[in-house]
């Protein structure tokens, strides 16, 4: 039997998600928990749970006040480089199709957090699968070859199962962890979920 | 000058509000930040903001979902006694009225904290005014006296200016704690609200 891993649930257009994305390989390492990439689109979920067509952050201005300070004081805490992107949120279904690609794949983090950064810190156009391709090269791979790949059918049918997947997860933002079908929401609570891992699949305390 | 207090924003409805109301005090009298007290009402915001008028926890029913099953986590994290309530949100103007005459006296704490117990822990219907009595009595004091007062217009006054206030903050939600103009909303944000009074107010670090 393989180990059970604890799930980290990320979508790409979530500012929120983008702090953990940066933090978990390091923190989940010295915890001794291996971790399942597990890419998902939020859209979907904000319309059926919702009925909004927009960031709820957009939606609700007092929400996207309080959200881009708590990300500066959130990013300066985490010693995270941080620009309020021009543009929120940004479409992010071609670059959760190759994260579905990478899931499995060593170079899947290293593409993840290129992503976050193009996003958040370096204000580039996610959306665009062009901008996608030089991020995959500068990890050695054939970035024009894995963003083809990514507009088949079975890159698209991955993320759609993802995104099916977290909805009856019980999933309504991001990012989550799952641990042995506790859900944790938001990047505040890793330490938590963390914490479950190790109590209820390694059986230690602390 | 008097020394700037951190503000704790709470509303007895909320249920997030419970786990920081039980624990705030001996959190915050440890790292040595003095509290500003502040009851408020949610409802008002929810219907201006957001256009419900109900908790968001029950017109989001998957939100409702995580947060019954977080509270039961987070009660044993904290070692906090929990019973989920059978009625919910249960109506808070009266306790946050009597709260409010509280604010600034002694007692004022430990009322909160019956209140959250009669509401979590003992399922009693704290939006009954008669109830509230021998709360306050058990705590030496003239509890029919002081629902009489709760009940006047100086009280109501009191609670309605700390919603509007609340409001021009920014505040979306509960618990919330404010140092120096900076708003942190959440249980889980307690301490990094704590160590931005100490950092920013009295100049230390961690």
């Amino acid at each position: 039997m393989t180990q059970p891993r604890m799930q980290f649930w990320f979508e790409f257009a979530s500012t929120y998600s983008y702090v953990a994305a940066m933090r978990i390989e390091k923190v989940a390492a010295e915890a001794g928990v291996p971790l399942e990439w597990k890419p998902f689109l939020l859209g979907p979920l904000f319309t059926e749970q919702q009925g909004i067509k927009d960031s709820p952050f957009n939606v609700f201005p007092i929400r996207g006040r309080y959200m881009w300070r708590d990300m500066e004081r959130l990013c300066v805490k985490y010693g995270l480089p941080w620009r309020r992107p021009t543009a929120f949120p940004r479409l992010s279904v071609p670059a959760a199709r190759v994260a579905c690609l990478g899931a499995s794949e060593s170079w899947g983090p290293a593409f993840v957090r290129a992503v976050y950064q193009a996003n958040f810190v370096d204000d580039r156009n996610i959306a665009d699968p062009e901008l996608l391709v030089p991020l995959l090269d500068a990890l050695g791979l054939n970035g024009k070859a894995l963003v083809e790949r990514a507009g088949e059918s079975d890159a698209k049918e991955r993320l759609r199962r993802n995104t099916e997947e977290a909805a009856r997860a019980g999933i309504f933002g991001a990012p989550n962890f799952i641990v042995d079908g506790e859900l944790f929401f938001g990047q505040d609570r890793l330490d938590d979920a963390i914490a479950w891992y190790r109590q209820r699949v390694l059986g230690k305390t602390g």
